[in-house]
């Protein structure tokens, strides 16, 4: 447990947030009392992207994130109408407990919301999917920082289509220093659930990725001196391919505020 | 390309076997000419375990591999009624392209067949599963003995249901000395998707491992002494609990004759 108090009004700060257990976390979601991204917050925790659709897509939705699994490592699916992610968050409630939800209707963002108990149905199904926010504390004990340099980015790879997901592999890209560039290769390859290794390095271009008009980050040309793009397949992957099937309704989380959940990181470290 | 010839009508021996392509194993099981165990054929590449079933359950049994993804690493689905794994076999016939085929109806096994071109319909859907006799090969190179001390075993882990699917988990065992228990935890764990490192190391009791009634070789007491028995979760898992579903008809590959496929075990290595 951390210093954190639950009745307090504001933010919890950087360090706070770090030092936060996940449950910690969800339960100042629930209260309304934890509104900043999830990134920062659980160090050392897994962080998990959140899809909600019907049961009627969850088939292909599912063989979907197998097709592309650097991008979509599936980490828990719930069974229909049941909220409480019971493997890896017991107690949570997934209508209530992450800090902002987005929304989608027939591939249309609408507007976010702090929690989905209205949209939740006896046919909803979530899935919990790794993210790669979560080896940033491995990342960083080997000395790769991991605040400054990042981006979403667009890519021109196509995924393997299943049912009617379908869509291009966004990325996240760091700049980093050569040896910085070699150690995370290594760290993150521990973590094939997370995203797992790079999916690229070096020249954006070779494959297809969009600088200029990146998903998050400053719009940029070229990497600053000294510093090589690496890239990692992206949980905003499967958003975009569920947006793109464009379901009469489709929940997610909002981007930057995921689920951390009871699992250490390294527990995922397969060596 | 080995040396093999299709025409030949008899069986290859065991180093012709270790190297032909996958590709030539399965045009030599298409031409009936190859009903040897695939063990030790096609060494060095992914082999699979193959499940078929019908449309209406194939989402129940992703999720049921879902959530025991380390006895089920589903590495291809196709789509229904495509008999050709696009992905990891292309121009591979999954009716024709495996020695050896076990069919079960209401959970009850009927005679083995040679192909399974009569029982494919549209709605069938084939499950490739990833084998762990697919790194048998870098278990060798790194001084580890694979023929000797191999049984299969049920255990007591309850494994965790999803729509029919349940069972116990079943597991791989082998007795190794203490040098090579590590060195081949250290090894299989690089290969997740192949069932990655052990579940157990040690008194089989702890994980109620069955050795009075092996699935697969002779009633033991215990280990020889000087060795250890290492404990992977094993692709019969998946079988069983299809098994346990008494679908109408359920086709998986007979023991010990599963589906080399055109992929290179070290690339699915993740470190």
């Amino acid at each position: 447990m951390s210093t954190y108090d639950l009745t307090r009004p504001h933010e919890p700060p950087d360090e706070l947030a770090a030092a936060m257990t996940p449950e910690e976390v969800r339960l100042a979601c629930r209260a309304g009392s934890f509104h900043r991204p999830t990134r920062g917050a659980a160090l050392g925790w897994v962080h998990c992207n959140l899809v909600v659709l019907d049961r009627r897509h969850a088939y292909d939705f599912l063989l979907y994130c197998q097709r592309n699994r650097r991008a979509c490592p599936v980490l828990e699916v719930t069974d229909p109408g049941v909220a409480e992610p019971v493997e890896l968050a017991p107690g949570c409630d997934l209508r209530t407990d992450l800090a902002r939800y987005a929304v989608f209707e027939r591939g249309a963002r609408r507007e976010d919301r702090s929690e989905i108990i209205n949209l939740w149905t006896r046919d909803s199904v979530a899935f919990l999917i790794g993210s790669g926010i979560s080896f940033d504390g491995a990342l960083e004990r080997a000395g790769v920082q991991t605040k400054r340099f990042r981006w979403i980015v667009n890519t021109g790879i196509e995924t393997v289509a299943a049912g009617p997901f379908s869509g291009r592999l966004v990325a996240t890209m760091r700049w980093l220093t050569p040896t910085e560039a070699i150690i995370a290769t290594e760290v993150s390859a521990r973590f094939p659930l997370t995203h797992g290794a790079p999916i690229h390095i070096g020249d954006p271009d070779q494959i297809g990725a969009d600088l200029h008009k990146p998903v998050l980050g400053e719009p940029v040309s070229r990497p600053p001196d000294g510093y090589i793009p690496v890239f990692w397949a992206c949980g905003v992957t499967p958003h975009n391919a569920a947006l793109n099937a464009r379901l009469d309704l489709l929940i997610t989380h909002a981007p930057a505020h995921g689920l951390p959940v009871d699992l250490p990181t390294d527990r995922l470290a397969v060596i």
